[in-house]
């Protein structure tokens, strides 16, 4: 086996997260406190900036820099710049894996730490493997993160709480804003999730004992029918007038098209109308009730509003990067670092390694046991899974009234 | 001057936000502590409820019950319930005054507090002018709110400051969010307003040092053009690829039409496409540049995201609802509770009476002085009016990761 160095190189990749830079700072913190690695470089844009050899020195950056870490914490988006980079295979494109090495060897790389979804775990294979059959010592890390929750292996993801609060709280914040008018009134909260509905169902945390959250909440894992839909929402009449839906971005109807695809979604001269589900099923609920409808797209906040992130997220994420740091000085490569909840009274999670060819390009959906029968809501079960991922208050720095973030200087 | 007694009633009415339960609790507040007023009575959905003697009586809700008025104050809605009900002129329908004031008499009603946006006021100074018509002795006065901050008067709006600090706090995060990549992008930020861009205008403060905001904004004071805007991206775009625009719902053209009701915004066979300002902008610029291009609307969540309340908004808006009390115990009637700013060094707030029937149905629009002369940002005067009602974080009460809210009992 050739090694190339003791130094570690650390990127950022696919959409951000609020909690995609905790990882970060983890990944950051145990290679500065770990005597076998010397420098910690960072990619500038992931994967596309190395081979342009845009680098970040952040052994230098954050030596003695405690304050901007703890900042960089808390700060949204991959402040690292991230890519959107599928690496080619090695039979197609054997040329980028050699000038790829060539850049390893350049900058004497001996640990490979890359964050992000499913496509970054496909990196971290494809690198881990052409090591491998090269005899080339360099341990390949993979760091998931995805608001999406749906990665393979670990229980859940980091990234996921922290939107799954935002999601929660604000349809809480949402019910009390639609609960003023004595007129029935169907209001629809779409939320990300384009194949698993697991932050659709987060919002069935919005309900306590001070907000009902919402009445009916459809993801992607079942068909979707309108006549059901529109049978729900009579129901919830019989309680409260206005009735509250969360719908996933990617629900679809019994044929398998969106329901923002939907071909009879036409308008008044037979042109099929292209939108998102929310606003699709607004028109029809408005078409067959005749009353006052209202969409709300959660839209892009979802995955970065950190001034309500989950404090047991934002732990989990940078414990997730000081665990892979941990896992490459082991000796393990081609492995992504994960959470595994402990089976204890309470909730407790631990970190563990997994096979990253058994993870990559797989989707976990919502179990079918964690939604109602009728397929509107979420179970007990389901909500055990969900809730203590939402736990805990973040202490947010403001400045001006603003919270305060983390920014690398232009390179 | 007939008196009819010495209870006092309170009504919250048109569209919620976060902060009009605090100016609810200030009345609350002053009034349970006063020995002039009996019970305090609060109107279940406004004028409509109490025509329909749907009502709670406050007295004995909170009355050493500290707790939940504290929680109360923070919680988002209406939680009196609202309605959207405009009174008719005397003229018109007599009847329905008669009514109204057999129901003050019925209930022995001295005080009369009314919590809403313009059509609140032209309720207070109806009520106001019907009752000093027939020589009865009622103080009726209104308690202003409004995320749009357009009531005349007032400096400002109370319920404004948490709108702007959610507004002005996720710019920043979006701001984040939109940096990562490096390639050429818009993202445009819909923003509430429909005649004044103040809540636009308050993007501006997403700019600190560790982010830059929105580089462009645009409010309906002034009349939108494509062609300046285009001209404005590519110029924003030489410092930075990720261009973040804040449009304001209201923007209209030269011709005065809204951006969504733009009749060249039409499909491939020349049908009229109507949706919200910034969908409109995304397929104008992704048509012009070819680029990524996202919009944003930023939606209900800006008037009911009471989790990042600006605690200057909160403070301020519990205390014109005490104000309120004292003004009419002092004999003010016909009049709206409202904020001066202090002229002094920093920021301080005081209150005063303004004679309700000078601000009804009136809009205060953004002064062309706190816009730039390019008229696509906010000048440094503009920012000085708008910071200070941000400033300070609310204690939020979380149970189980979600925001708490009081709701009272159905009735």
């Amino acid at each position: 086996m050739v090694k190339y160095g003791n130094n570690a190189v650390v990127g950022q990749s696919g959409g951000p997260t609020a909690a995609i830079n905790a990882s970060l700072c983890g990944v950051i913190s145990a290679a500065l406190s770990s005597k076998k690695i010397g420098t910690l470089y960072g990619m500038a844009n992931g994967i596309d900036g190395f081979l342009n050899e845009k680098l970040y020195d952040l052994t230098s950056v954050f030596t003695d820099n405690e304050s901007d870490l703890e900042k960089l914490k808390l700060t949204p988006g991959a402040a690292l710049g991230s890519c959107r980079f599928k690496l080619p295979s090695e039979e197609s494109d054997p040329q980028f894996y050699e000038k790829l090495f060539d850049l390893l060897k350049k900058y004497e790389i001996g640990y490979f730490f890359y964050i992000g979804g499913n496509d970054s775990m496909d990196t971290t294979a494809k690198v881990s493997a052409y090591a491998a059959k090269m005899g080339i010592d360099i341990k390949v890390v993979g760091v998931p993160k995805t608001v999406d929750n749906d990665l393979c292996g670990t229980d859940h993801t980091p990234g996921f709480g922290s939107a799954a609060k935002f999601v929660a709280a604000v349809c809480a914040e949402i019910r009390r804003d639609t609960a003023v008018y004595k007129q029935k009134c169907v209001t629809i909260a779409e939320i990300m999730g384009r194949d698993a509905g697991w932050l659709t169902a987060a919002s069935a945390l919005a309900k306590t004992e001070s907000s009902d959250g919402p009445d009916l909440i459809y993801l992607p894992e079942l068909p979707f029918s309108y006549e059901q839909c529109f049978e729900d929402i009579e129901k919830a009449w019989n309680d409260h007038p206005d009735v509250l839906i969360a719908v996933s971005e990617g629900v679809k109807l019994e044929n398998g098209t969106y329901l923002g695809a939907d071909s009879s979604n036409v308008d008044k001269f037979g042109h099929a109308q292209l939108s998102g589900a929310a606003k699709v099923l607004e028109k029809k609920v408005k078409e067959h009730f005749g009353c006052k409808v209202r969409s709300i797209e959660l839209n892009t906040p979802q995955r970065c509003a950190s001034h309500i992130s989950s404090l047991t997220d934002i732990n989990e994420s940078f414990g997730v990067g000081r665990f892979a740091v941990g896992a490459a000085l082991d000796g393990n490569t081609g492995v992504m670092a994960g959470i595994v909840r402990c089976d204890c009274d309470g909730y407790r999670s631990d970190h563990k390694c997994f096979n990253v060819s058994e993870i990559a390009n797989k989707v976990k959906s919502v179990p079918r046991n964690y939604i109602n029968e009728r397929g509107n809501y979420i179970t007990d079960e389901g909500l055990a899974y969900l809730r203590p991922l939402i736990i805990g208050e973040c202490n947010i720095t403001y400045k001006d009234g603003i919270p305060q973030h983390y920014i690398f200087p232009k390179i």
